[in-house]
């Protein structure tokens, strides 16, 4: 790859080939950062050649990406829709607010751009099996991707894992191992068989290519907006792997010259679990919390990339939004209805933050701002029924009406809960 | 619209304009289709005119659909991937078996085609809300649809509709009308209401233009396969709109020269509710059937838009499949396992009488095959954990392990369960 320097050490810089097995920090166990010679890229990349490309998926970037030329599997992540979203800028107080809906990725999460990086480099290096501990949306993508490409795969989840979650792995033909323990005796296990027998191992804990495959979110919003970077972009943080990719993609763009400056970056996470926001409003070293969140996605009280989150966040000037689980199902209300966009909580968590920072007006009117939905929200259907209220004590949601099938019915239905029902003909 | 003509009655072959409220035939009750001024169209559009085009979605084929200019709403729908799937082809036998993975709409499936194409004429119409009778995708597609357009939506469904889908309604701001009674009586009162009030309608009972956005499909899948007509494109039947759709699109590009032939329709439906398929076999009229599927997208007794669906099976020299529900949920394992697709039952109902055909050498190995996934698996987790087995009586999944975290005991299941981990490094 003559795109890729080396994979560099975040935490005592020493550097290793970004060609080999080479996981972690031989010397001091720190996570690596993929580091690009772009004077290189420079010569080969430009607005002009991005425009005049057909492939609409993540390889349009490829000078940008840590892969060689070779197979990538058959399906087609990324180039999600960027949708300029008036009427829910305006129910909120912002005029340019742009909603990335990462969910129509092939499995359904921003998850697919990371597994497309895991599965292209498996494939090159000959492995025949990668395999990763998780129950969400990196397992998913992982197998969906492995089966795509022809590579079996190991999943390890604890046992309390949802079964729809577990389902979805084993029609992609995944080997689902169900550890009757914690996440993190399930995390073990998975460790000690991918050393004994040699899987390309996808734990975004380890893997430094993965936040090489999620920063291809933000190199396609940049040329969603002509180019241009956002001031905001707003998302939910978990183990801080997503946030860090993000960040690299914007600053990618920037050294190679297709933007001119940098966005500030929104990290939102759960009040009940915020151990990175917590550490940048401390200033102080992450410490790890409870995991008192419904958006699971993100329930990460140990985060794995705390250290590259930190650091994105601050360099980015970035600032933290902390919002209850009320807010997050709101704001997949508010999505729902305002943008016809279905995120599970985690994937609205993002959009929550941003309520609440246009409410406090720390981010301004007037700024350009990228909210990115990292899933669909079919992933997780009892949170939607929270948050659509189909079961409150109440009766049901203020817009579910159930009455026999009478017209005087209805009507009368209509006129007691203040429904205007005539259709506007203008 | 200067590229369509009229909508012309079917069965009496009276004409209407194109551009009123007329949804049916007022002389004889029959369903209208939408006839194009082929001149007109040819003189505008060309291989090469679609190739230059950067509007990925059903919007590139303006030239071949029943809207003016003006507002369409927010989402993308359309321009879902088509997959060459050699492996899943190999596993069946056919050398050019191609899967368009339609379950990547906005709202997770075929029916956001339709339902873009009601939005943007209510939008013209100048209606403020749109309303159907469903349980199903068409409703979730019309109430995301209208979401992101600003419009209000009325959806009508039986009480026993899933609480999961009724949940998608009520997050895209839907008013749900859940009605004490069958479908029947769901029906005939929304279509009481809608006349009394106004709205738009989008039941595809009645409304011409919903399989004017379905045929976009072919649109794609031609242009994708670089304007060549497939030999076979197989999906799944239920009322019959869709593959109505399907062969208007292919007939269409015919008729202005971008297609040079056209290909032959495989219809599959559940053998336990299968009246399009019966009487193509039959040569009779549709006689209505019980609903014994799991496939509930597809479990449609008595077909709304039968006729539509014989005339295009005949046209196309078609070919009649039906599958047991054992069959359905096998394909929905082999999609995702050798495709990385994962389908609800209705999605992979397609490919299902793809494999028997090609079983039954009904299609020869070496014909060029499309199957259509129509809905994405998340849609119906209930029956993709039934096709995962997760709950067979012989205790899970064979490949689902539920082990200690132990290595020891991890390398024994292997063992005994026949399964070789050992990574194999090329």
């Amino acid at each position: 790859m003559k795109n890729v320097k080396a994979a560099v050490c975040i935490k005592c810089g020493a550097e290793y080939a970004a060609d080999d097995d080479t996981y972690t920090c031989k010397k001091c166990g720190g996570v690596l950062e993929i580091v690009y010679d772009y004077n290189y890229i420079k010569s080969r990349l430009s607005r002009e050649k991005l425009a005049a490309r057909k492939d609409f998926s993540i390889w349009r970037y490829l000078e940008l990406l840590p892969v060689e030329e070779g197979s990538r599997g058959l399906l087609r992540v990324g180039w999600s829709p960027l949708y300029k979203t008036d009427s829910l800028g305006e129910t909120i107080g912002l005029k340019n607010l742009y909603i990335k809906d990462d969910g129509l990725n092939p499995t359904s999460s921003l998850k697919d751009r990371a597994s497309a990086i895991a599965v292209t480099r498996a494939l090159h290096a000959g492995k025949d099996t990668v395999a990763c501990s998780s129950t969400g949306n990196a397992a998913s993508s992982l197998a969906g991707g492995a089966a795509a490409a022809g590579l079996k795969s190991v999943i390890f989840v604890p046992e309390r894992a949802p079964q729809g979650k577990v389902t979805q792995l084993l029609i992609f033909g995944a080997t689902v191992i169900s550890v009757k323990g914690n996440y993190g005796e399930t995390f073990r296990l998975s460790a000690e068989a991918i050393e004994k027998y040699g899987w390309y191992n996808r734990n975004a804990a380890i893997n430094p290519y993965l936040s090489e495959g999620k920063k291809t979110v933000s190199l396609e919003i940049a040329e969603q907006l002509g180019f241009k970077a956002p001031d905001f972009v707003a998302l939910s943080v978990g183990d801080g792997c997503t946030i860090a990719g993000v960040w690299k993609g914007f600053k990618d763009l920037y050294a190679v010259g297709l933007i001119d400056r940098l966005p500030r970056l929104v990290s939102v996470q759960a009040s009940g679990c915020c151990p990175v926001n917590r550490a940048i409003e401390q200033n102080a070293p992450i410490k790890w919390m409870d995991e008192n969140t419904l958006a699971d996605s993100i329930a990460v009280g140990a985060p794995r990339n705390g250290d590259k989150a930190l650091a994105a966040i601050r360099e980015s000037g970035g600032i933290t939004i902390n919002v209850s689980d009320e807010e997050i199902l709101a704001a997949m209300r508010l999505l729902g209805k305002s943008a016809g966009v279905f995120g599970e909580p985690a994937g609205a968590t993002g959009t929550a933050g941003i309520v609440k920072a246009a409410a406090l007006k720390i981010v301004p009117a007037d700024a350009v701002v990228v909210s990115i939905v990292t899933g669909n929200g079919l992933k997780d259907v009892a949170s939607a029924q929270k948050a659509a209220g189909i079961d409150s004590p109440a009766g049901g949601a203020s817009n579910l009406l159930r009455i026999a099938p009478d017209m005087k019915l209805l009507t009368e239905e209509f006129a007691k809960r203040g429904i205007e029902p005539l259709g506007h003909n203008s």
